[in-house]
């Protein structure tokens, strides 16, 4: 099945590479440039410039995020020369597909009436997404540990698509896992998959985080929620030996100072899928785009 | 623990005697009318008649549905007087939980500023709910089936709270689960929980159930939509050995009649919690009705 | 796939039905004689008398019990004749397979130098079991109790191979499960599956079983060991309210006259695959046939 | 609680320090020599030299293994003096325990009339040690692995005690698990836990490894025998792009040297428990040897 439709990925690291091999192989045709040499994209194309890779594409996709730093496209590969955002949105006049693409790109983009569309904004990208990243916090909960996952007490705090599936997942693995959440319906929820649980809120002290400090309680505590709940007055209070666990994105949901200065050992995990499993992660961006071209006639 | 707080509990049956008793043991002072003699109420007290039962209590709970016929109270004991509706607003001034309150019996209570609420609308009580009723689907289908759930393929059809747990757990039991729902987001999550999945639509030919009455494709299907997904037209695409039990509330899911003319065994399971587990169905109600007491100031 | 060659298939009841029914959609010619009328058996022929089921035929296949007086052949057709066993064995020449046959069958077949085999003795017959035994014992336990096994407190005595899968599958359905078994091996596996664990011993008072009988211990508790661990003495130590099912095979486990006596509800739940999952049960009959078949040189 | 009894713990690494952690937390008095400066004995007392933590001890505790060379103790701090196994045998009259304890330490030990026990021969501390194996070899897989778990095609190679904690933990974890087994007992079993089953043979082509050979069967491929059945025959034949995990002891089930010629990710997991989880590991033998200390007498 050859779809006779052209590609343009620019930028990006692992998870782009993966992802330019699963476009390839649905039948696009699918030129690349800004990988470094050190990934292998298959039957993919890869083009030495970005402009030729972006000749009669019928869309650009860049990677997740599309930018670091706001100006240019994120871009694993150190001989590529850099190419800004606002350079792209005049090289092209197609729909140009990007993760996390920053509100000052979509203004620039609008005013020069070019298409963006921000694929991280995917509802079921999303919830895919959670597989990779609770797999991922297992893999570094495990790195970490010096015991068995089986027979831990484990906590996670949050109780949305991430904590659902992790929590989930922990208990299969055989640990006794305590969901700490706010809404009384998520702590239903968690309780009859069979959690314990803890209610937090801002209007309780230590915002109810309280029963995860006690001593021995709990050997990892994963947090979800994108609030600053860990704060120096909660560190104080945890134990040493625990270990700390942030999925949030930033600005994190823990005092990273306040827990080297106690002593624990706590870990920011962003970006999980990509770093964890960029195979998956790719594949998951695929079946987002796959979606996205459909609604937006390109396919 | 005395709570020196006295509850009047009408009517209802099985349910509502593990609800008395649960109440009891949480301290409450608990009068029971209307319940048949077979129910052991343990320490709660049975009174001969709903205004002894009434008097000085705090609140007055109804069992879940509130009433069978919209205007006596949903009794199970045959030699009680029938109570009416209307005569209970005469009767008491304190606040009055119900389940199922119907919309006459809220205006009536309206107009003659009685308090009436209706407990069946809390979201807790329906997550917890899922549980009862799941494991009582489950049970269902064991019943009627001449295999094991271990091998079997089975399709649930919606992926809201009850569908979610029902494939949860038939996964758990070793079942090939196929979830079919409209939502994509819903299809996303219930496939990375490790489910088949099925897209339907109202725009699809037959709903999109067409892969559900493929020949031998499924051993049982549980519905848990509320619409009438399994029409005339879809019933007589099922393969005949299909079991089919159908979770949605009145009017159901399923036409019966064209069922029953097609030779499909089909199941109308209504109210497995209170049917299947009437000890856990009145615990649950207990919990509920700990925190309504709570926001309403009654304790 | 026609494999020419033809099975009688005598006696028995609906999972010999379906073991008819397996048969000959792998492709045996199978006839069938003595069974009831409500049976479909599909492809499979049934034929009036015995002797015509048996002529011709390359083996012979009785049912799981092969007899259940030791004297006639199991049958659940009234209107077929008494087909006594050893008529039967005058009658054929060919190997007859059978499931528990006694062991004056097997004399007198070895005297008349006729070669029987019982496939009941098969071990992947008896591992495979293991599955609808533990769902019918579930299918029980949620037929008698009047709340959720999630939740619930379940014992489990013995961990062979039907304790290994029930403690699982109750622990999958959110049972808090604790196994009791006398073999420190068992005790540690059990425990690495998740499991609680108490030890009995012949030599401990009540047999180990003290921990079993505390009040409000358990919900239910499952007997997996042949022997008559629930005599007189321990029954009289059990709360009243717990539910007992036994899965020993004759004599039992229980001594149920004395359960009886005390308020208990105990269930001896025999011959579970054949009564709960028969379909299942004669595939499961099937595969250790086409085993048997095989090393025996008839196919 | 105090035991009032001293136990001296040589040598050793992170899961001594763990034993002897768990050893004094369950009321022992113990000594400890050989361990380096970077772990954390909390109560355990540190001895200088060997003969003072071994003076007026009960029992002399060895780790597992006991010995690197055969000669001396196996011992993580280089500032220790070695301590040789001869020269121990002549320091003490109490019993000796130690894991994996050399046929000739046996002998010497014997002609001196002292007494020595291998706690590794435990059939208890096997079974216990499959959750850290399983759990490390997880770990590692997923540590190599570009793709989540979650959905992908693993095999299991052997269904003794490993490999049933593995393919059961995968499973569960949402992989599509296939046991390879040479026992049908055994995949009977496999079958019966919802694994999917290859039958392998010495008389088979390729050992009966061919399914797992296939092109894009496997993603990652676990061995748990402990025979070469990885042959350079079978590599040949193996994707290039299949990771390849061996959990069997010395001296493995894999050609590695085959392996690496070929471009196959293959890695010999040894001795998992004590790296990946040493705190577990260390708790598991405590629980041996408490086992161990009453069956001799100690305690």
């Amino acid at each position: 099945m050859d779809k006779n439709i052209k590609l343009a990925l620019l930028g990006g690291d692992a998870r782009q590479c993966y992802l330019a091999r699963e476009l390839a192989a649905r039948g696009f045709e699918t030129a690349v440039w800004g990988l470094g040499k050190e990934f292998d994209i298959d039957k993919a194309v890869k083009c030495r410039d970005a402009r030729s890779a972006i000749d009669s594409a019928s869309a650009v996709v860049l990677p997740l995020p599309a930018s670091l730093d706001g100006i240019s496209v994120n871009c694993s590969d150190p001989d590529s020369d850099k190419l800004k955002l606002l350079t792209l949105l005049d090289y092209t006049e197609v729909p140009i597909f990007g993760g996390r693409l920053g509100e000052s790109f979509r203004l620039s983009a609008s005013a020069r009436k070019k298409h963006v569309i921000d694929y991280f904004e995917s509802e079921t990208l999303q919830i895919k997404n959670a597989t990779p990243t609770a797999e991922g916090a297992i893999y570094l909960a495990m790195q970490n540990m010096k015991k068995t996952l089986f027979g831990s007490r484990v906590a996670v705090v949050g109780y949305g698509r991430i904590g659902r599936m992790l929590s989930c997942l922990l208990a299969k693995m055989g640990a006794s896992v305590t969901v700490a959440a706010r809404n009384l319906r998520q702590l239903a929820e968690a309780s009859s998959f069979g959690n314990d649980t803890v209610r937090i809120s801002p209007s309780y002290a230590l915002g109810g985080l309280g029963p995860l400090c006690e001593e021995g309680a709990f050997d990892v505590i994963f947090n979800t929620v994108p609030a600053r709940l860990f704060d120096k007055e909660v560190i104080e209070m945890l134990p040493k030996d625990v270990l700390l666990i942030d999925l949030a994105s930033v600005p994190g949901g823990v005092d990273f100072a306040a827990a080297k200065e106690r002593g624990i050992n706590a870990i920011w995990a962003l970006s999980l899928p990509g770093k964890y499993a960029p195979e998956s992660a790719g594949k998951i961006i695929a079946d987002t785009l796959d979606e996205l071209f459909e609604s937006e006639g390109i396919v």
